[in-house]
């Protein structure tokens, strides 16, 4: 059902097929070179993972040039292969200064006009596969490659999906249905669309998932027992083709629940031992598994201070049973009161993962990576980076984003992120020298960590399009990307997605181009303003609430009065949080004059009349953002409708049906927090608009 | 397992028989008096409904006198039949004309030394049951027998409890555990509890119970069909004995659902029809079955607006299929916008009852009750009384009362309610003359109507003490006897619950009535103030929350700005809502200086500096309210604790647990509160207490 002229996508799969989608492209001088060079394909090794990377090579070049891929026929063609691998094509382009500089996961890529080939070298058969997509990516933008001549690396060693899926279904802060892993309490028989995920997240650049929850419930506290490692197995051996580790959430009180062990002391000789015997089992299932992912003393989950340990005396235990057999424990930051009392000014939620963790920087193995939110808070819109980014130089460290919207919209409004984590990523954190970005923090390279890297939170579910919101999309195909190379630009990476997955068309290019770029902006300016946060309803985070989290336990609040709003988090009159900062961050957020607009009612509390940079009055910013922002959210709309005629039907409804409604939340949105503000400053607003 | 002497509560059934426990009587005259006419029982009758007045009156007499109850020997005794039982003893004792003045369930009682006897007798086998209660309640509450003479009828028609109960076995609102009545979409098989709760509410006064939620979904929407049938007829004939009729909740859109008609257009004639044969088929399986009770058009429930038919063509349909059987359709007024913009201040909630059934007033079928809830919002703390009692000339109407405690504590706080309804039923409507209470509407006497009387949403549920917390089985009582007999006061109510719950103690019986007289009174006092409600969590309803449903589609707001709070309901500059009113009702709400205190807010717009009748400003009304509640609240668990060594430990700790709770939760609605309305309003607290 292909349409062969034109950009037109290709019949609908409702978004199924997502960035390997393989739109026809257009003809052309780059087309013709396309035909010319990919007709043909060689390879010569049985590997499953080499041969994935030869089904994925025929199914985007047949796609994308409607052709037939040859393996016989003579003339100019493809070779793809690892160094070692027989290939003597291969073995031919590249020189062993070349192959010295592939790592395990990278590749080389060569157009050879002598050779007749373009070759695609890699030390690994991952790394080839790599090789392979990046070609069909480089093809599928409409790039030359008649030139071609690179060796490409991922920057970051872990580049991390965490599912939030429990084993009944359901999906935590999941927005776009279901779980594609679990039904009714076992793991799925039919596991294509496990393996179509994982195709997507290896093209992305994706090289370890976590499969359940971080909140590990009663059943998948047994997912690395007898009762579900064999499944478990069954999808690590899916993941292995596509070059992917699986990762598994644990029950730190697993040996007592799993056990019967009457402690889950770290220092109980019983339960060392429990846990060492327990790393054998899975390592004689899955002899790749990646390594544990826990959240321990946190929102109730079981932990080291139950035994009056601390945090590196759970991790160190665990990374010991896993250490011989190459697997890692991810120890998740994200430790805070989460029963404090809305009276109490002096607790600061932002303090917490630095209080918890800045004192035990050194202590913790070396197959331990602590993992750290972006922010100190918990996925806003806008916060601060986290200062624990340059307080630790002695531990390994990841990043942890979240691709699904929880507190961004949650796939019904559209946010492309991307934006968000470069600015995270090129966070100057002045922790060694003048110039120290968190993305050199995270890639392991500003304190020579044995492990780092980047994870983020899953926003797939069992919709067609994986996402809800085919937008979204954008975001899980950006966060693999900047994972793999934190250097591509926010414009780079949507331009890369749009080509991919709606084909070439430089009308819809552009359009959603804007769309993406603009719209963590405009979903900024009508929520929660100038870094507050949090004014959203309790417990599913959707939808404006203003005093939604204000008298609750969860340590998140804005303090509003008649007067003002904002949280002190200075040193002289506040929580002191700002201090955890090195340097000049610490004196620009400590400081009224110098903290930044967007930040500022998260370091400061101000009155309503106080006057930004931008020369407005804080109520008058809150006004203007408002009425902006949902004008803003409504062109979006207007945007989109300009590309009607441009693609699928399918595909332009359901994106339009979360325009729409997204266009008619922001008026929510900015009438509650208008009329909130309005009511409670009696300010009027100088433009006097309509606020209820 | 009776302890023989003292007030002491027998062994503890956790509440379980309420109050049928039955408490063992202290020794001394009257109890003497008691054991010389009560040790022997006449009974002639076989029916079903005397021999339960028998097997009660043998329960209740052994256990409170602890003696053998005999119906062989020769002296004293009490002789209990109808009329026309044949009982010689009961036909000697009762003149015709005392005869003729006890209606079909209502008794007579009388002491007649010369045929040593006190004989209860009635005109139907209920009749003579609800005397057995009656004697029975006298003894547990320490009266005299022994100059009985006297006639007794219930006040009301219809004396109905509704289940909010869902086949899955949840209960909509139910805070004391699942339904009893079913389980996994079944009805259940044992119908002991049912039994009991059977036993329970006849002796307090019911006629009539609808057992399933007036939001009828799929499977309950299939109760009058084979599929249920059965398994209701079998409850249906447990409520029998004990002179219960049964009732259903419908789905005004059942045709469609079960009878697979594309319309359920009220004047369509097959819809008719199928009501009919409907109503048919029911009344083969249950010859007394009351009737439908019937929520349409309202909260998404379907309804004849669909069709472009009023409420009237509705009811109507549903009256004429039941007619010939003696059933009526009993219609909810709980009809409203749902779906309203928080903007828009001109549309009023509380004027929809009245909007939409009083221009329908005269148009019902004489076996078609209307059903209005005491107040025009949704029993909130408090309300005025709805005006449509009063607008009604020519129309059955029942008063609708929820003994459930949805926004008075949940029966987690205690709020004994019977005060609240006594003042609704005293409330003076002015409709016909000068003095046209609601208690003289809802008998049917002012209007003279074929049928009439009150109705409530019950609170009971699987928990083992029926209604969770065990003083909200004073509401259950309560709410019994009340519809009954109106004219009795809460005081003497909450007497008798006390004397027949845990025996005679004074100082029992004085503690828990002062508890359960202030707690209505405490309960409003750190909750929403001054009539203003809704300031709870949204959906679940419990907890404050100020601005909870100020944003929402639910038209339940207090327009809270920097300056002032409350709804303006006036006519001149309001909604004129107050006009809804007869005479000087509607003045005295319509004018600022004449509207009662606690309802300010309901009907006007002040400013918080406002002065109140009290002398207080609202603000500090605010202020002082709140401290005082928590305060009053902390105090019951002290008065609570003075009872320990008086009551069985079982008890005693069941209600001193959730006393504890109300405390704390008391301190966050005070807090809450009093920190909303000072951030907003910026005004100190004259006493300087702690505001956050």
């Amino acid at each position: 059902m292909k349409e062969a002229k034109g950009q037109k996508y290709k019949s609908s799969d409702s978004g199924y097929n997502a960035w390997l989608s393989y739109p026809v492209l257009p003809h052309g001088s780059l087309y013709d070179q396309y035909v010319k060079w990919c007709g043909t394909v060689k390879v010569t090794e049985e590997n499953e993972t080499i041969q994935a990377a030869l089904q994925e090579w025929r199914q985007g070049i047949e796609s994308m040039l409607d052709i037939k891929v040859s393996s016989e026929s003579e003339g100019l063609c493809i070779a793809i292969g690892t160094f070692q691998g027989g290939n003597a094509v291969i073995r031919s382009v590249f020189a062993e200064d070349t192959i010295a500089k592939v790592g395990s996961e990278g590749f080389a890529i060569r157009t050879r006009a002598e050779a007749g080939c373009i070759a695609i070298g890699g030390s690994t058969p991952a790394g080839v596969l790599h090789g392979v997509f990046h070609l069909l990516r480089l093809i599928g933008s409409l790039s030359p490659i008649e030139q071609l001549d690179e060796v490409v690396n991922p920057v970051n060693g872990l580049r991390m999906i965490n599912h939030w899926d429990n084993v009944d279904g359901s999906v935590e802060r999941g927005y776009a249905g279901r779980s594609f892993f679990y039904e009714n309490n076992r793991i799925v028989d039919d596991l294509e669309r496990i393996r179509d995920y994982a195709r997507l997240m290896s093209s992305a650049g994706i090289n370890a998932i976590s499969i359940n929850n971080v909140n590990v419930h009663e059943w998948e506290t047994l997912f690395i027992s007898p009762a579900y490692l064999p499944d478990v197995s069954r999808i690590a051996g899916v993941f292995r083709v596509y070059g992917i580790r699986l990762f598994l959430s644990v029950n730190f009180a697993g040996p007592m629940h799993e056990g019967e062990l009457e402690t889950a002391d770290p220092l109980d000789p019983g339960v060392r031992q429990w846990w060492k015997n327990k790393a054998a089992e899975i390592y004689e299932a899955i002899p790749d598994f990646g390594g544990f992912v826990v959240k321990a003393d946190s929102e109730n989950r079981p932990g080291p201070f139950t035994y009056g340990r601390d945090h590196a005396d759970g991790a160190n235990m665990l990374a010991e049973a896993l250490e011989s057999f190459g697997g890692i424990v991810i120890w998740r930051c994200f430790v805070y009161n989460c029963k404090q009392d809305w009276r109490d000014r002096k607790t600061d939620r932002a303090r917490a993962a630095y209080d918890h963790f800045k004192p035990l920087d050194g202590k913790f193995n070396d197959n331990v990576i602590l993992q750290i939110k972006n922010g100190p808070m918990d996925f806003q819109v806008r916060e601060p980076v986290s200062p624990l980014f340059g307080a630790l130089e002695r531990t390994n460290q990841v990043i942890e984003f979240q691709i699904a919207q929880e507190y961004t919209g949650q796939q019904r409004h559209v946010c492309y992120l991307v934006p968000q984590w470069k600015e995270v990523m090129e966070f100057n954190t002045h922790a060694k020298g003048e110039t120290s970005l968190v993305k050199h923090i995270v890639d392991g390279s500003l304190w020579g960590n044995r492990y780092s890297g980047i994870a983020a939170v899953s926003n797939v579910g069992n919709n067609k399009n994986w996402t809800g919101h085919l937008l979204a999309q954008a975001n899980l195909y950006g966060f693999g990307r900047l994972a793999w190379n934190p250097d591509l630009s926010a414009e780079e990476i949507a331009s890369e997605w749009i080509s991919l997955t709606f084909g070439t068309d430089p009308v819809v290019s552009g359009t959603i181009s804007r769309i993406l770029l603009d719209s963590w902006n405009i979903y900024e300016s009508y929520t929660a303003p100038l870094g507050v946060g949090w004014m959203i309803n309790p417990e599913h985070h959707y939808g404006p609430n203003v005093d939604g989290y204000e008298y609750s336990q969860w340590g998140t609040y804005h303090y509003a009065d008649h007067q003002g709003i904002g949280v002190d988090r200075t040193v002289q009159t506040g929580t002191g949080y700002s201090a955890q900062y090195i340097g000049s961050n610490a004196e620009h957020y400590d400081s009224l004059e110098d903290c930044p607009d967007e930040l500022l009612l998260f370091f400061h509390h101000v009155p309503y009349t106080h006057v930004l940079h931008s020369g407005k009055t804080v109520i008058q910013h809150i006004y203007d953002a408002h009425f902006e922002g949902a004008e803003r959210a409504a062109e979006l709309l207007t945007m989109w409708s300009g590309l009607k005629e441009r693609l699928t039907e399918d595909l332009y409804v359901q994106v339009e049906d979360r325009l729409q409604e997204q266009a008619g939340h922001a008026k929510e949105w900015r009438d509650q927090i208008n009329s909130y503000f309005y009511r409670k400053s009696g300010i009027e607003d100088i433009n006097m608009r309509s606020i209820y």
